[in-house]
Order: structure tokens, then C-alpha cells, then sequence
């Protein structure tokens, strides 16, 4: 079996924004989901996992987009393992359109923890590893986000039925959306986002009262949290140009 | 060309909900997906109306689930046109599983807007007739739902980014997400929607703000509304057993 995952997905109009294009939190759902896919067929999955007593969590995810697929537009995705650390996996993502242009990249990052515990436990190595795979990712590291929860106010949101996941917790892709929806409508006509950047802190849940956080720190540079109680469960980063 | 249009999905599991089943909002995107490759490869998509300065406006839609898909679930999904009047279509649609076995049915009804006026222009009546066939849809007829928004108080919501379609307004899906969360987990947990139907008066846009109501008005029976400025700008019913 190739290292290389490769999976098809066409832009549904429905799924669109007023712009006609496909929006960042779709795209996230687009790689979590050809991620879990590619993971189950290599042995690791969600019931594999599931079995070890042990589940997926994603900590890090970095997007960074050259141009955003429009409607109708078949979209080729790449995945594939970067590397495997005692704790951590890297998970990388190329999206191009049919013809091979590329559309943009990803860097994903994961832990296992333990499903009693809930802490995270160490990967299985050396299995991992044979998947791993040199591949270009030109996605920036990471950087530092500043806490901007005690510099901004933050718009309040309670955790509805349609934020949860098969978990119970607020899902990856709302932690994305609620975020992207402090930014003006202004921003989305004027501007695109070039790299959205997301460190997932704790879990969200039904009913939590919750506060979203953005700060512009440079030109078109934001700085962004979630809170429960004055906590982060989140801190992303988006740059706009 | 076989006049009717068959489908195939897999339930993604980033999408489903807390119990891990497929959500009604969801489902609706899978049908208006369908909805849309299916006139478009009959020559009536958005396309070829909007050659003719007309759009599609979806007008009602009431979905019957026997059974919710769940995890990395095969779905087919049927489509088919019911009926053809001067000024709407009915579009039915049947979700089994691989095998067959039936998940549940849907109807929908549209109307054709002219792009300039926004006001309903007639259909091609003969044109679309052609693709008409005969095929059980059992889904109860829309009753008459009560306005529910004079009885209640409603949550406020405010239109935002992630709430737009590809024409700027609120999507259509969006509407459903909005009135489903009003129901409290513990519905989720204890009971499943039967029957989910919404008949779309108006159209939201960016920063209105909504009030969200919902009354049961017999045993499991819900009558809801979502109005701007106390005008209703759609009713929903849903039955939960």
C-alpha cells in the first residue's frame, strides 16, 4: 500500500460561501476527513485506535491557501505522515485541482491519549514510522499566538447540539467557524486568508459558555482565542492578504 | 437519460453528531446537492436558469426518517420529479442503504424566481414535465404549522459569515441548524425527529437579527418559526418519537 493518500472531493454549492468559494472550516473537514480515512487503512484508525483504548486528538492544524477551489470544482487531496514523535505525529495535506495545480497545504498535528485518563499516551513508533514519507510541505511552523483574551472583550457563545461531535465535544470544525465569523463580512470581500492557523487547548462542551477573542497585531494579522471561563480551550492565528 | 437521478454518499464522520448518527441538516445538504446535479445534468440546473435570468428558490422541504445513518455509512439517495405546475415542482427523494433497506423519503418544492425582480416566474412547464415519473414518495403532505412567534418569547440570533450561501443569504441548511438547536440534548439523547418539514418565506441576510421560536403544541410535536423583526421569515414543524 502507498504511503501517499489520494482522494477526490468535488465543491458542493450548497457548502459554499457568498462568495462562491469554499470556506476554511470545509477544508479542515476535507482533511480531517481523508486523515481518518487514510489512518484507518493503514491500521491506525479510529476503531484500531478505539481498541487500544486510545483515540486520535488533533492539537495543531496550519492552512495555508493560494487560491480557494469555486464551485464545482474537483479537488485532488494529498495526505500523507511527515513524521512520528514519542508523543506527537505530523500529518501533511497538498490540495490541487485536477490538472495538478496546487490550491494549497497543510500541517496537521496529533496525539493519542487514553480513553479512561484522557491524557495523552505515547504512539506506537515504530509502526507509524514505516508510513512516514519525504514529502515538500511548505506550510510556515508555527508561531507564537498571544493570549489577546485579557486585551479583547470576546463575543459570548454557548455550545449548541449542532457544535458537538460523535465525542459529545464541541467539534474541531466549529472551534474554526466561530472563530472565522468575528471577522467583518467587509474582510471576505475584500481580503482572502492566507494561512489560518488553530492549537486546540481543551474541549468544548454542551452547553459551555464561551468567549471568542480577535486582535489585529500586525496588518492583517489577528491573534485568536476561545475561552471558557476566562481559559483558553483554543488560540488560533489567521493572516489575511 | 433515466429520469431518475441515484446518488452515492458515505457519512463523513467530522459531520455527524453526538450520538454519531447523520443530522437533519445534513441530510438536507445531501438533497439539495443532489437536487442540484440532478437538474443541471437535465439541461434545468443553476446554470441554464440563470441563462434565462431565472433561479432555483427552494420553497418547502419535509424530510421522514425511519432510520438515521450512522458512522462510515453507505448511502444511495434517489431523485426523481414528482410533479410540474405553472409556478412549482415537486422533487421527491429515497435514502436506503446498499442493500436497499430504506433510511427515509423526502419531498421538496421549488419555485423559479426572476433574478431581477425576485419575484416567482412561471416554469417551463412542458420542458420540466419530461422528466416527470411515477414513484411512491409516502411523506405526508405539509400541514398547516401555527405562528408560534406570538406565544413565545424566541432566542436571538444575529446572521453571520458562516450562515451565507453562494447569493448571500442565509442558507438554506442553515435555517434548519439555527432551529434544531433549540431543542435541549436530552430530546437528542432520548427520542429521534421523525419527521422534519420547513417552508421558507424570506430571505435572511448578513447581520439581521432572527428571533428563534419553537412551541410543542401536542406530544412530541413542535411548531417553530424564525422571524426578523416579528415577521416570519420561515415556519418548521417537527415530530420527534
Amino acid at each position: 500500500m502507498t504511503k501517499l493518500g489520494k482522494f477526490h472531493f468535488v465543491t458542493e454549492s450548497y457548502l459554499l460561501d457568498f462568495r462562491g468559494r469554499t470556506t476554511i472550516p470545509m477544508i479542515g473537514n476535507y482533511l480531517l476527513h481523508a486523515a481518518s480515512v487514510h489512518a484507518d487503512s493503514r491500521g491506525f484508525g479510529y476503531s484500531d485506535m478505539n481498541e487500544r483504548h486510545t483515540a486520535w486528538v488533533l492539537s495543531r492544524l496550519a492552512i495555508e491557501m493560494n487560491e480557494f477551489p469555486a464551485m464545482s470544482e474537483e479537488v485532488v487531496l494529498y495526505t500523507w505522515v511527515e513524521d512520528v514523535g514519542r508523543l506527537f505525529t505530523n500529518r501533511c495535506f497538498e490540495l490541487t485541482n485536477k490538472e495538478g495545480k496546487n490550491f494549497g497545504y497543510a500541517r496537521s498535528v496529533w496525539a493519542a491519549i487514553d480513553m479512561e485518563t484522557r491524557r495523552p499516551t505515547p504512539l506506537d513508533v515504530e509502526g507509524l514510522s514505516g508510513y512516514k514519507m519525504d514529502r515538500p510541505c511548505p506550510v510556515e511552523k508555527p508561531g507564537k499566538i498571544a493570549p489577546v483574551e485579557n486585551r479583547t472583550e470576546g463575543e459570548i457563545y454557548r455550545v449548541k447540539y449542532s457544535d458537538l461531535d460523535v465525542n459529545g465535544h464541541l467539534n474541531s470544525i466549529k472551534y474554526m467557524e466561530h472563530l472565522l465569523d468575528l471577522f467583518d463580512i467587509e474582510l471576505y470581500r475584500e481580503k482572502e486568508i492566507r494561512r489560518f492557523e488553530i492549537a486546540y487547548q481543551s474541549e468544548g462542551k454542551y452547553g459551555m459558555d464561551l468567549t471568542l477573542h480577535a486582535e489585529e497585531v500586525s496588518s492583517g494579522k489577528y491573534d485568536m482565542a476561545i475561552c471558557h471561563e476566562g481559559k483558553a480551550i483554543c488560540r488560533a492565528a489567521v493572516t489575511w492578504k
